[in-house]
């Protein structure tokens, strides 16, 4: 199929209430439930509703589970970092970006969306190779935030720093052996990094950090799930920007 | 296959240091890198390594990444709400629990272990119905935390919640309404309850909570991903705990 596929039920009402531009919904025949509510949203905005047996839903849904409702929409439009920082400039707030250095795992990427986007961060930016996409199963674990939320795919991360450090951007790196995040002064623009899953930050993009914080670890294990560690530090900043 | 597959360097490893029952460790023939280290790990304890193609491996992996490791071991163990308490009494702390009311995403599950474990939990309660379980997905995603911090599975939350409100322990609800998590008196012993991630916190376990709390969500987005939540209030538990 064509375009972006959004499955289940809450990933479609979050489509459709974003206003993203929506092709078709497809449903499983006697859809009920929340079901009935999304095709009244669709008729509403004018989105044609066809029904479908749950097998072509299946095939459609590509092995995600879909509920029986299906979205099918233009694919994920990616934004640019000047679109991030105008974010923050229109709402007249100093930037609070994060920056995920290489996170490989969809699910990954779409819960740190959608906690960048509760904790009030005004853009995310991934790089364009060797990392998760905004595909469907990013889309849909970020539960609605990524139709609300810039994201930026940018080529070269360490170049990218070095334009938000220009705007006068604290680049802050989430890696092991840093300051104690609830010690250190997250104050003013500040974009967070976030490394991959398994090797943390790159090198190359660690070197850019003007400062590296740390989660303190109480137990045995070395580090906690990326996304479970971007929340707790993007929720930090969130709690100093509104003491 | 008998007894669980752990699949996976970081979990064989984890498994491996955590001093785990295991019964045999599987290689890919011609297995590099950390694959030495952990054979040389099991020659220490003992432990037999069968080489094998990596079609047998990917067979006993059942679709998880095993990249060319993985180790058989006794199922998991569950531990007794009083194991809990009594790893909180033995490092003279008051108790500091969390309690999954029907989280159902085993990735969740082992994400929140492992978050829990590096915030100085004692311990994680889950339902014996209609949740996910301890297994090996669950397992991995702890990424080591399931072999160190115990679990129990009980057959109710409800009731459980009486038993631990008896011993002194504050019940807080993580739910939309509550206090700002910033703002709530966290101080004392004290079970943190998470709820379904679709669903929230079932109604009867709900009225059971002595207090609940809320993470402020800055922008549309309604609700945080279940292990996100868990990670920002149970470091908030311990930013408290080491003032």
């Amino acid at each position: 199929m064509s375009g972006n596929i959004i499955s289940g039920r809450s990933a479609v009402t979050e489509a459709l209430k974003s206003g993203r531009h929506i092709d078709k919904i497809y449903m499983v025949n006697g859809a009920e439930g929340s079901a009935k509510k999304i095709a009244a949203m669709a008729k509403e905005r004018r989105i044609p509703v066809v029904f479908k047996d749950r097998k072509a839903l299946d095939r459609m849904a590509d092995g995600v589970a879909h509920q029986g409702v299906i979205a099918q929409s233009a694919p994920y439009s990616y934004a640019e970092v000047s679109d991030i920082l105008e974010n923050a400039s229109s709402k007249g707030e100093s930037p609070f970006i994060v920056i995920l250095d290489g996170i490989e795992d969809p699910h990954n990427l779409g819960a740190i969306m959608r906690s960048a986007e509760g904790a009030g961060a005004h853009g995310v930016i991934i790089p364009k190779r060797r990392a998760a996409e905004l595909t469907d199963t990013a889309v849909k674990a970020s539960a609605g935030a990524a139709e609300y939320m810039p994201c930026a795919r940018v080529t070269n991360i360490a170049r990218t720093i070095d334009e938000l450090k220009e705007k006068g951007v604290w680049i802050w790196g989430c890696d092991m052996g840093g300051e104690n995040y609830s010690d250190a002064d997250l104050s003013g623009g500040i974009a967070l990094v976030i490394g991959n899953e398994g090797k943390g930050i790159s090198r190359i993009v660690r070197e850019k950090c003007d400062f590296t914080v740390s989660i303190p670890m109480r137990g045995r294990i070395e580090s906690l799930n990326a996304s479970n560690a971007a929340a707790v530090l993007m929720y930090e900043i969130d709690r100093r920007r509104h003491k």
